[in-house]
């Protein structure tokens, strides 16, 4: 095949084969870019880094999906539920772009359990799981000149997005010192004429905290001065196994409109079903006056929804399940969060600023003076997972260079020889000291 | 609220309330324009328009989901097929970005069934419905001063993707006399340096049409003469029911390369089950020497996937799915699409000119010289909608003004009356003559 030239095959004498317009590179810089910094894509790199020889099992501790493991499974109402929404045969057909109206209803009712006023059906969109809440949040905020104000650590589907819609992302800090609070004051000095929002995500991924009522308040009071709005990333709501409960940010609604991402995923332990949420947590209809609620129509028109029949089993699935459900998951989680924090602590180069106190995760700093060898946090992953088939996400892939970030949602003995693992490739790979 | 002044509300005297920054309108002007052009919007304004003190049952030929008619329901092994997979417990997780490995197989598979070559599960990526599909390619595709030739009528989802990803479109008429067969000479015409793509669709929506093979020979020979590859649109494979089979373009990717789109939203009556595909049909390698199939797998890294129990039913339901249960429903919709033939010669002001043979809808002309006072075909169809309750979709949806698409995927009592008040309709409002 002839690249780089466009003129058709049939006009040039001696050629056979038709030249094809698209051999330049396709999609863009910014989809290159965007794809290639995914956290699926950095999954990918550790799952080929593992050697294939090995015999033991391999470890994953790299991403938050601990469906594998037998004692983090769904509660059987909730897989009841899909199983009656998809024999009832009313749940087969298109869904409304917004969401089928029984799931709204159930979501906001879900969710003004916790919320001093009462969200309306209206303001729930149903989502493709969160990641679509997240991409249709950034598409429709996006325009030109505008940027977002994005935490460091994060989640790097808002940077892929971002770049993706050509809005412009910003990072403020988060403090491990102080349980990695909002620096606020980088905040204001990010903000400008064009910043729209700010995301915060609460329970902490990648970080396991768990805000305060009193920093949420802060945190508002910040967007309220700056006039921004807040995306509340609440995907992992409610995982709050420490001395704080999960206070949601619609709480404070009142002093700077909130939108929530939210989703079943994490709560009821069904990654796949994909069924998430934007919430729009507005009483004084400031997001309303400023269409920000006809710009996610319009997006939920032009893109995909969840499965109908997800949909349909939603007012089923929140009615049935039970507490003891959650305070079972909670426990497990409690459980192996203790396990990783003290265990951790005995594993020569890695220290863990803050015991996680919610969430699926924990960010660990790499001490390369304690280490050798290491070029940076990247390197320490592909190699721990050749050598030992234990998978860490890089904290580069979170905007933290040589911090690592370890899920703890994962049953106890697997954790355990995980966390082994780790301590006799750190041994291994430790400084001979002088 | 004060609007449109982006100074803090705490820096001005006697200002009370904060001031919002992001009070312009969000989204941008092409998000906005994507979104109001989708078939969506245009059926929350017909549904609108209907009635509300109308007694008799509202019957929708508007959009092809005829999930509500009791003739029109899925296999059973399909559904039985989701429960297996939702029941097993290891279809909970998340999914690969480009679809679990069985299910990729078992569609590479099931496609290869008619093709002259064979498909491996690589070139199988598993989408969110076919409007997935839609929103990746249009996404992978999309560059600075790229075009695309989109079919006139067509579906409109892709003017709303190509206008929001900035993806310059061009259409090409499709010609009622033949068939609605490709003008080929205007395809040429439009064409040029920058052109990356020609979407196909067929069986037609919204023409009803099935192409022959030597017309999609031409339609490859075509794009091979301007280097271009063709998105094959093959949502309703296999749904043909006149005199011609269906033939999928991939048979032609040794001519020019082919990306087809399909889902199982039609064939199996599912659209609310969410589960699609691209499939690259690229014998010689071409698209992958392009990094066509990169630019995919970027995209699909950062959006969402189809639920995973859904994607694991995939092979069960395919494998068990009877011969007979597909022969019953292309009974089904040659019946209705017969009556509906027969039906609307007998409506003044409306023609027809081509009996469908495929898909779920035919386009029929309206004739404002025969009816009186209609400004156009929305007018004509939301009058249709207040009047009678019968939702048709006004052609200027889908680039063709003062035309309309009607479905007949519903059952034939219900056709027979929509058809009978929209005959009392025209017979109404029908010119008085001189």
């Amino acid at each position: 095949m002839e690249n780089g030239n466009a003129s058709r095959g049939d006009d040039d004498v001696g050629v056979t084969r038709p030249r094809w317009r698209f051999s330049r590179p396709s999609g863009g810089t910014q989809l290159t870019a965007a794809g290639t910094m995914s956290i699926r894509a950095v999954l990918g790199r550790l799952n080929s880094s593992v050697d294939p020889s090995e015999t033991r099992p391999v470890v994953r501790l790299a991403n938050g999906d601990p469906t594998a493991t037998a004692c983090f499974q769904t509660a059987p109402e909730a897989e009841d539920a899909v199983v009656d929404a998809l024999r009832s045969r009313e749940h087969n057909g298109y869904s409304n772009s917004t969401g089928e109206p029984h799931a709204r209803s159930a979501i906001a009712e879900y969710l003004s359990r916790d919320l001093p006023y009462q969200l309306s059906p209206d303001d729930i969109y149903l989502t493709s799981g969160c990641v679509q809440a997240v991409e249709i949040m950034i598409s429709a905020l996006a325009q030109p000149g505008a940027n977002i104000l994005l935490p460091k650590p994060g989640f790097p589907l808002y940077e892929a997005r971002t770049m993706f819609s050509h809005l412009e992302d910003r990072h403020f800090d988060l403090i491990p010192e102080r349980g990695w609070e909002v620096d606020l004051e980088s905040v204001k000095a990010l903000a400008d004429d064009n910043t729209v929002a700010i995301v915060i995500i609460n329970p902490g991924n990648p970080c396991g905290s768990v805000y305060s009522q009193d920093h949420l308040a802060q945190i508002a009071e910040t967007a309220q001065e700056l006039g921004i709005m807040i995306i509340a990333d609440e995907v992992y709501a409610h995982l709050a196994f420490g001395d704080r409960p999960f206070i949601p940010m619609g709480v404070f609604a009142k002093i700077a409109p909130v939108i929530t991402l939210g989703s079943i995923s994490k709560r009821w332990l069904v990654p796949g079903w994909r069924l998430g949420w934007i919430a729009i947590c507005d009483p004084d209809g400031i997001l309303k006056e400023a269409k920000v609620d006809q710009s996610i129509q319009n997006y939920t028109n032009i893109s995909t929804d969840p499965a109908t029949f997800v949909q349909g089993a939603v007012p089923q699935m929140i009615a049935n399940t039970k507490q003891e459900y959650f305070n079972k998951i909670l426990g497990l989680l409690k459980n192996s969060a203790d396990l990783l924090f003290s265990k951790i602590k005995d594993i020569r180069g890695i220290t863990c600023p803050h015991k996680p106190e919610g969430s699926m995760f924990v960010m660990v700093k790499l001490d390369f003076a304690a280490l050798d060898g290491f070029s940076d946090d990247v390197d320490f992953c592909c190699r721990l997972a050749k050598e030992e088939s234990v998978l860490v996400m890089p904290g580069t892939a979170l905007g933290m260079k040589n911090w690592s970030r370890i899920t703890f949602a994962i049953d106890l003995p697997s954790l355990e020889d995980g966390l082994e693992r780790m301590k006799s490739f750190c041994e291994r790979h430790a400084k001979v000291e002088a």
